[in-house]
Formats: C-alpha cells, sequence, structure tokens
C-alpha cells in the first residue's frame, strides 16, 4: 500500500522542524511541492534547504507540480473555492498513482501546521473517498504560524481562562467576532484591521515569521495601522510576495 | 542579565521537540519545573526524559518547586484566579533571583505550545512588570496539543475559510459559541460535551496525546457521548490523571 505523510515544517525557520518530521522526511521517496505566484520559487528553495540539512542521503525525488490556479474574480466564491479544491485533488490522485511507487512513501510539506489553514488533508480526504487510488496517509503536527507569531510577541494566544477565535481578513472585514476578545487573522490581504471599528483594540501583527525578513509591529491598532500598512506594502514589492498573520485583542475587564 | 526560556516541548511525544528547542535545551543553567496534583511524577519524568534524550552533558540542574494551590471552591472565580496568578508569579520571581545566576539561562518547559493555554508567559511579564528583578525571555513556540488532536484525527482545525474558536470547558457549558461551527474544549474536566442541546454536532476526541496511552474517539456527540465519559473515566482512574481535548465540528450546509 502507498503511504503519504504529510509533514508539518514549521513557520519558516528551518530550525523549527520537529524530530519526529526530520524522522518522517528520512522515510519519504518522492516530495509534492506544489506552489504558484511569484513566492513559489523562494518556497521551493526554502523547503530544499530543509531537506538538504534533514536528510541523510539524496535517495528521494522531488516532483515540482503546478497548483491549479483559482479564479479570484467569481462572484460565486464558495462554488469557486469548491471547484479549486476539486481541481487541485486531481492533481494530488494523479502525483499519488503515478509518482509513488507501489509500497512506497510520498509526502507534502506544510509549512506551519498541515491542519490550520491548509487544505492538504482535505485534499487526500477527498482523494480517498472517490476510491480511485488506494493509499494510507498520516499527518506530522507542526509549529503553527499562528504560535510563532505569539512566540515571537511573547504575550499569549489567548487570555487566561479565555476563548480565542482564528479566522479569515475576509470575515473580519464584516466586523469583530462576537463572543471573543481575541482574534487570530490569517489570509489577509486587504488590512481588515485598519477597518475595524473598535477603538480599544490591539494588535500584534508578524509577515516572514521566523525567517530573516521577520517584520514584527504592536501597539494600539488606531495607533499602529499605517505604519503596519505602509511597511507590508513596502516588503510585498521588495520580495514580490508577503505572508502575515496578527492577532487583534480587545481591552477589556472583564 | 539574566536570560530566561519558555521552550515548548510538544504534547507528549518526546519526538515532538523542534531542533531549536533542542537548541535551546542545550543552553539552559537551570530548569524550573512546577508541577501539582498526582500527574506531577509522570510529567517531570516525561521532562527529565526529554532532557536525558537531548541535552548532550549533565552542566544543567532542575530545581523542582511547587505549584501554588489554586482555590477551586471560590465562588469568586476570576478572583481566586488572579490571586492564585500573583502567587505563583512569586514563586518564579524568587526561583529567577535565587537560582539563575547572572548571566546565566533559566527555563520552564512547556508542554504544547507555551502561548495556548499556558500562562507562564503571563507570569514572566507580571515578574518583569514588578521591576524586582531583572531579566530578558524569549519563548520557543511548540507543536500544540492542538494540532496534535486534529494530525492524529487526520482532520483539520478549521473548515476552508471558515474560523476556529478555541475555548473551555467551563465555557462550553454555557452553549455552543455564537458565530463558528468549529470549536476546541481545552481543560474541561466535566464532560461538557455531553450536556450540548445541538444534535448535528460531530466530536474528534483525545487523550494522553502523542504517548503511548494515547487515545482517540470521533463520530456524532451524541452516539460516542457515554463512550467517552466511560474511557475518560477509566483512564483517569488507572492512571490517576488525564489531559485531554477535542474539537467540536457543526455540520452545516453555508
Amino acid at each position: 500500500m502507498r503511504k503519504i505523510s504529510v509533514i508539518g515544517i514549521g513557520a519558516g525557520d528551518p530550525e523549527q522542524v520537529t524530530i519526529q518530521a526530520v524522522r518522517a522526511l528520512n522515510e519519504v521517496d518522492v516530495f509534492f511541492l506544489l506552489d504558484k505566484g511569484e513566492a513559489a520559487e523562494e518556497l521551493v528553495l526554502l523547503r530544499r534547504e530543509i531537506l538538504d540539512r534533514y536528510v541523510g542521503e539524496s535517495t528521494y525525488r522531488i516532483v515540482v507540480a503546478a497548483d491549479p490556479p483559482r479564479d479570484r474574480t467569481a462572484s460565486d466564491y464558495v462554488g469557486a473555492v469548491a471547484d479549486w479544491h476539486q481541481r487541485r485533488a486531481d492533481v494530488y490522485e494523479r502525483l499519488i498513482r503515478d509518482e509513488v511507487p507501489e509500497d512506497g512513501t510520498g509526502a507534502v510539506l506544510a509549512w506551519g501546521d498541515p491542519t490550520l489553514y491548509d487544505n492538504t488533508i482535505a485534499m487526500l480526504n477527498t482523494v480517498l473517498s472517490r476510491g480511485d487510488v488506494e493509499f494510507d496517509f498520516e499527518v506530522i503536527p507542526g509549529v503553527s504560524s499562528v504560535a510563532t507569531l505569539t512566540a515571537r510577541h511573547r504575550t499569549s494566544l489567548n487570555q487566561i481562562g479565555r476563548p480565542v477565535q482564528i479566522t479569515t481578513g475576509r470575515r473580519l472585514a464584516r466586523g469583530f467576532p462576537d463572543g471573543v476578545d481575541d482574534v487570530v487573522v490569517m489570509l489577509d490581504a486587504h488590512n481588515a484591521f485598519a477597518g475595524l471599528e473598535e477603538s480599544d483594540v490591539d494588535i500584534y501583527w508578524g509577515a516572514y515569521l521566523g525567517t530573516p525578513d521577520e517584520i514584527l509591529i504592536s501597539g494600539q491598532v488606531s495607533e499602529v495601522a499605517e505604519e503596519i500598512r505602509a511597511r507590508r506594502a513596502q516588503a510585498r514589492a521588495r520580495k514580490g510576495w508577503i505572508m502575515d498573520t496578527y492577532l487583534l485583542r480587545r481591552r477589556t475587564t472583564e
């Protein structure tokens, strides 16, 4: 039976991989790298660096596959994502069938933690449910960008005994979520924090976490929003891509 | 200047430590172990095993300190926690002042990730703000029990583009949170999942994650609640303590 490992490799610092991940990396016959856009080349290099550093001999192959483009102009967001999901699952199905030897092991390297805002696990479950190719898979958890963000800011993700929500920039644009004072925002391409109506919110923002390009900014949203927006635009222009995330913390007296 | 490292060591599997954590462990002069209750002995042993495995020479000391008891009968929950927080900060302040050499490094090993439902960071910020002892501190992020839970169940923490909330058993007892369909519950001593009114919720439950005692149960809450309750009580009676967490996922058609 073919085996697929989904391996969390941390948020960007090659030393954020776990001993468990290093062990798993060394059992892999073929690594799949799916990327798109301007970040592709640099992110492929970073993963190759991790393999060079931790895998003893080069007994593995790397297959770089094109990530199917998503229709970002579609008015039906959910439908466009579902369609992209199916086409991406097609790519994984083909890679598993054509590139992984019988009784061999294939692997996908996931930035941060594979269970948080990464859809590889959903892809593999989709391919399995189609029943056209047989395989087993395992998930090696990793250090998430969220844990890295809060660690670098030396603050905790949640306040004592209190809830925290992890959401998207798209959703934050509709307003600060109900029932929580601590919110982590992922995938925010449009600086949704700047549109918050609340005046009593602090932000802990980070980009390129764990890498030499790391940027950290924190403070009251109303005071640092412009600085974050400017540094973000600058960095993105310079590198051609950005990966960032932030924690919003509403001041409270509860 | 004294330095304190708060080092995430993963959810229980000694191979869940990162290369970064191993490097940090090797720079420590004195480790502080604070524990209480019946779990104490086994958890101290697990951490000693991690040190034995990853720290080259035994150039470090271990100081085991008693964790101040918390008044769990107090009607003023928030006040009781705040009081405990101050007494626990007292312990850290004393340990840093008395046990860490000038220009030396002290460390606290945190299960899972130090920024998630762990108050070491808040303690150190409290001690710093008192200004009675000077030190710098850093946080090494780790693989959280939440990431381990979802990895072991081979599911993702969030659904695509959707939010997820992390909360406590105490809060879940007041009802399923608003605005989310995916909820992770920590620190639930009273099987709050069994009291849910919703009938369309799946649970992914795990105990002693990443250890040889690991237990995983998943299914519709109404169908597996009794099984989880029984296995939980059984395991707790046998080992004298339990560490568990779970993800609730409401079925939805959005």
